[in-house]
């Protein structure tokens, strides 16, 4: 506890802040976690959108959603922000997930080091195989997918990752919602179908990719003749189409 | 070719549309996807919007950053939008695309089959690791790091994706830029620097537990009492702190 200045008395809820807002967020706190291990203290809004292709604007309006932040003239402190951004997030504290699915993406995940970099720690690995049960992977044994339940209750964890083809990803949420976790992380390349009251984000690794494919084809369609123009974030035709 | 009505003439240019749009043209494309292989014909941007979350008005918003689509009192024609987006994202036509590191993660992303639903396939995988090169994995035979400038100028490949140790990307990110390549996925937990004229897009799977940590904290922060209150798409708070 600080008596300076920022750290926002009450954290809003998942229903006031837009998800792309809470995306940028995560953006925000890994440019200033990489900044703060390069040894910089502060910095401004400008140079922080800079770094992310936003303008200072777009910063100040994010982080407004959630308290007052950064002090005239100097900026924000690089490790005031990140507790800030961290405590928004959840992330100060360590969240244990447990995974079911250790096929080839599994096993990755399962030395991803990533995840323990943001407080994220998976503590038990599941999979429905028998010959792979009671294998080890990055020091996590796999255990037997009947054991799930008492695993999750016994050490409260509260969220899951499902890392299994997609005909069996919707059986294995199901078991994860009747053991109690509060949310999944979805690799599988299926909608789940799940109680209101479970988080879930859903992984799609091919999205990046048409990202990818989308700016590339539409740099080279510039390149080939069109003017460029620029866009602020969120503006767009007014009209709207019949459908 | 049809003689109704959508096709956009031209496609806009990465720099007039912004990126939310574009991310969640993905989305939309997945979901009629799954909606067309149900045997679902045709949906309105409300229905569409509700399967996703989002309004009718962003939807037809979104979509009207690329052309006119929908016929008044049908809807939008499941097959004819997947046609459009795919024209627009650059996906109706395949991507090849080479990936460089095949540890864990590198040889779970050579079994993901999504990517090739979305018309991206990986031509070729390539590691320093001379115990690796010459092993095969799903059909892909791995070749040594020093043969990618020549594979990428020979098969015009376009697309790179970097899946080697932090430490490791810029170097490869070097060397598929002198190769040719337009665009990167990066899988390294690290910010690449390229020249200008190459996209590049970063994965950062930690990310997507950080939405869900947030989503967690903020619901049981709600049920704990806080009043629940709902927000359009990219509202907020209109003063700005100092910073």
């Amino acid at each position: 506890m600080t008596d300076q200045r920022p750290i926002p008395g009450e954290i809003p809820s998942d229903a006031t802040v837009p998800k792309v807002v809470v995306n940028r967020l995560s953006l925000y706190l890994r440019e200033l976690q990489r900044l703060e291990s390069a040894g910089q203290a502060t910095i401004s809004s400008g140079q922080l959108g800079a770094l992310l292709g936003f303008s200072d604007a777009q910063v100040r309006k994010d982080l407004g959603f959630f308290g007052q932040f950064g002090y005239p003239g100097v900026g924000y402190r690089c490790d005031e922000l990140i507790k800030a951004m961290r405590d928004i997030l959840g992330t100060n504290q360590l969240w244990p997930v447990v995974m079911v699915g250790v096929g080839n993406l599994g096993q990755a995940l399962l030395g991803y080091r990533g995840f323990v970099r943001q407080n994220f720690q998976i503590v038990a690995a599941f999979d429905a195989d028998p010959a792979k049960v009671g294998q080890s992977y990055d020091g996590i044994t796999v255990r037997a997918v009947e054991d799930l339940p008492a695993f999750v209750k016994e050490h409260a964890v509260r969220l899951g990752m499902i890392v299994v083809p997609a005909d069996r990803a919707q059986e294995v949420a199901d078991r994860l919602v009747a053991a109690g976790v509060d949310g999944i992380v979805n690799f599988a390349p299926v909608t789940l179908t799940l109680p209101p009251q479970i988080q879930v984000v859903a992984v799609d690794l091919a999205i990046e990719l048409e990202q990818l494919s989308f700016a590339v084809t539409s740099r080279l369609q510039m390149a080939a003749g069109a003017e460029p123009s620029t866009a602020s974030d969120e503006s767009g035709p007014e009209t709207a189409p019949p459908a």
